[in-house]
């Protein structure tokens, strides 16, 4: 990589390229329009599972957004009757030389509806003035003729998780096309429905549909732009193993006088342990556990660098003094990590009793890195435990093992996945980069990989490629998961074009 | 202390004097009666606060029980009506110079009907072969004429914990008078209704009735004999106190992809400050923990010397291989204990999620013994973390004390109270141990402080004596607290002789 190349990476000069003006105004001509059928397709509920919930309407709302922009859509039946569809569609563009593959999800996360506002709901869309969380007011929908206000929010599930990935890419085509644009690629849409129950049935789809999915890229709509409002590109994401620790002590739990002092206590030996896993600036000590990393690349490096910071904001509203690691978020999370994601031993407040508890368990959490691969992340925790004098059991030891074993301790392991990151200078990544600086009028960010997961390994295993990037569209302050969901408009119509000039890499 | 009597208290030969043939004469002939009487006592539901339970028919009983044998009772009204009351009675002996009052109680631990065994009930009392945990059959009890297998249990809720001692204490003092034997002390009767509800009402109780209660000793009579089924005398047991620390990290859970390795972590935080609180051969390693605690003298050494060792007994019975501490438990249970008794924070298992927990909290208890004071105590362990660099509140923390402390607990104190110990070598304790001893064919135990705790220093406080004993008489393997509750009609025949001996000490 040149080192003009790395500059611009570093930081993305504003480009003299600027979004075709034909597709902002084709957007600011139909906003109405397409604010109506952005509504129709949220007010469907979208949970996998739910009684409530039909996930083929769904699937047969999108195919209908695809229809009505001249893409012949087709529903790729899964494995099962009951695995929601996976929505395909296909444009080939004569002369074009490769492929894109455009990826969201049309399923959304479970409701608690009790939870949401007041005169919302999570599938009856309405309009407010800000996010609730930010003392946003419902406010009507404008009529015909009337303004829409871009800071306005939409509020219903999935308005940004992720049916907005789905809006934006169809939306962004049917504006590219209509305005007398083009692509230069040919496209693929595969918008799946199984994401947020974690994609169970997608290494089926992959692997059934193979053929169908030949591609150079594909490009992933899904997730936030930066916190700073500026658009990003994505390379990658860790992967991610969850492991349980118990540690035994009596058989039963023994009452605390008679036996305090004597009866060894789980519950002090699992702190003893997972104490000697880390040290206090955040430091895994189980050896060997950064081994494996491979490092990042200078352009890497410099990209984490250019990234906005915004640690002491985000430090500052999730209320601690001091980060754990010494060194920025952006950088943490491109590091393997050992979290501790649960204790419980007997019971504590109500629940407490002056017992010495029979067990006490941990629940961990391993983020991956490139190079790590999650059965031997995890065999590096038990031998780490053996190194410390355990004994290490798959299941619940047995009589002879209780008194064979001082230390003991039953490990539960997870299957897990790894880590997926695409190099940041792999040509058609590059092009991604510059057709969407050059929608943006600030350097937009690269994140060379996320803290989440997401089984983007799949796509590397099944389909042979690393040519994965992800380009968010939605606010960040959207609250993704929780109730209340929301989209900004003015990301709705950024994303129109961002995906537009993607269209064009 | 001479020499001949430490010898005496560290291995107490035979007695010469035997259980007067009388007492044990009145017992075998009254049988059927006794038993038909305390079953009778077992009908009564005893639970303290729940609906089915009259704890006013439960002291009415044992008033009658009195009446029968000449004691005229007295319902001491508690505090508020509500209160069970306190069944007391009197008996002024005379030429005797010294009084002593018996102390049981007749309340019993809550039950979970639906796990008592097919045939038996909380308080339809039947008659087994053995404990049901050891295979006992359920058998009619005998007709009148038909012999009562004293190795048969008689089962039913507070059958040992502890209207057995009530019965012990009544009908060895009926043998003892009907069977022309008299008592060389002034007697009172002491059986509260709130034991098991922590004697809640057991200072006013002491307070208001100071006067009526006065006394030179008091005789507990209550938990098992020795494991090894020998008789025993308690001269104390530890205190307690529970705190729970709290530690904090963001303010709400958090993706533990997005944060992980940035957001410290309060479940490895609390690992960390509870394994610095001990070392791995159970040693406390808080600042001056074992500072105030006053030595055993050499009499209580020989005392717990000889108790019979249990401990792998024990230990292979609960399955574990290695015991906390470095001594045997008898001797383990007279030094304070800092123990884990619960943690939690997020969920594991089923509950499990990747997130970094927003809190993690550990329940402590602290035994105590005689030298600690239940504040005292808890300071050192605040002092604890103010060492490690904490910052210590007594609330939910502030925002400002959120962003102002990199490390930062809420610890929760409790009131607790201290132990009790009654010197080895009062000479009125003595008589008890010979007392016992003379009805006893092997040494008895004499254990200079049991593990757990009872409320025995409000007597030192309010009514000025360090003058108590305990007496039990139950079975070790009697299922106290859980289901299926028994007690072995050999330890109530047993017990007739052993507080008819007391009764003339």
């Amino acid at each position: 990589m040149t080192k003009a190349l790395l500059l611009c990476l570093v930081s993305l000069p504003v480009m003299a390229q600027r979004p075709p003006a034909k597709i902002r105004e084709y957007r600011q001509v139909h906003e109405h329009a397409l604010l109506s059928e952005y509504v129709s397709l949220l007010s469907i509920p979208n949970i996998v599972g739910d009684t409530a919930s039909d996930m083929r309407k769904n699937a047969e709302a999108v195919a209908e957004m695809m229809r009505r922009r001249g893409i012949q859509p087709r529903l790729l039946p899964g494995p099962t009757p009951d695995v929601p569809p996976v929505v395909f569609g296909e444009v080939k563009v004569p002369g074009a030389t490769q492929t894109v593959v455009f990826y969201a999800h049309y399923d959304g996360q479970p409701v608690i509806p009790t939870a949401w506002a007041p005169g919302t709901a999570p599938f009856k869309p309405v309009l407010a003035t800000n996010s609730i969380e930010n003392g946003g007011t419902i406010v009507p929908f404008p009529k015909p003729g009337e303004a829409i206000n871009p800071q306005h929010r939409l509020i219903a599930r999935a308005a940004s998780d992720d049916k907005a990935g789905i809006f934006a890419i169809l939306a962004g085509y049917g504006a590219l096309t209509k305005s007398g644009g083009k692509p230069t690629a040919n496209l693929k849409f595969f918008f799946e429905g199984e994401e947020e129950v974690g994609s169970k049935h997608l290494a089926d789809f992959l692997t059934n549909y193979r053929d169908l999915l030949a591609a150079d890229l594909w490009v992933f709509c899904d997730g936030p732009v930066h916190q700073s409002g500026r658009k990003q590109v994505v390379f990658g994401c860790r992967g991610d193993v969850n492991l349980e620790i118990k540690v035994y002590g009596p058989r039963r739990p023994l009452h605390s006088g008679h036996y305090g002092n004597w009866a060894p206590n789980p519950g002090m030996a699992l702190a003893q342990l997972l104490a000697s896993m880390k040290d206090e600036t955040g430091n895994v000590l189980v050896k060997g556990f950064y081994d494996d990393v491979i490092p990042l690349s200078e352009s890497e490096k410099k990209a984490i660098a250019a990234i906005p910071f915004f640690d002491e904001t985000i430090r500052q509203e999730l209320g601690f003094n001091r980060p754990e690691g010494n060194a920025r978020l952006a950088e943490l999370i491109t590091r393997p990590s050992l979290n501790v994601s649960g204790l419980q031993s007997a019971g504590v407040g109500r629940q407490a009793a002056n017992v010495i508890p029979a067990t006490a368990t941990a629940a961990l959490d391993l983020r991956l890195v490139p190079g790590n691969d999650p059965q031997r992340q995890q065999q590096k925790i038990v031998a780490h435990l053996r190194a410390r004098g355990y004994y290490v059991t798959d299941r619940e030891p047995t009589d002879q093992e209780r008194l064979t074993y001082p230390m003991l301790a039953r490990v539960t392991m997870q299957k897990g996945y790894r880590a997926q990151r695409t190099p940041l200078d792999l040509p058609i990544a590059q092009r991604v980069v510059k057709a969407v600086q050059s929608t943006a009028t600030e350097p937009i960010v690269l994140q060379p990989m996320l803290g989440g997961s997401l089984p983007l390994y799949l796509f590397e295993e099944i389909l042979n490629t690393n040519a994965i990037v992800t380009v968010p569209v939605v606010n960040s302050d959207n609250n993704q998961h929780g109730e209340n969901e929301n989209v900004r408009v003015q990301n709705l119509w950024d994303g129109i074009e961002t995906l537009a000039a993607v269209m064009q890499l």
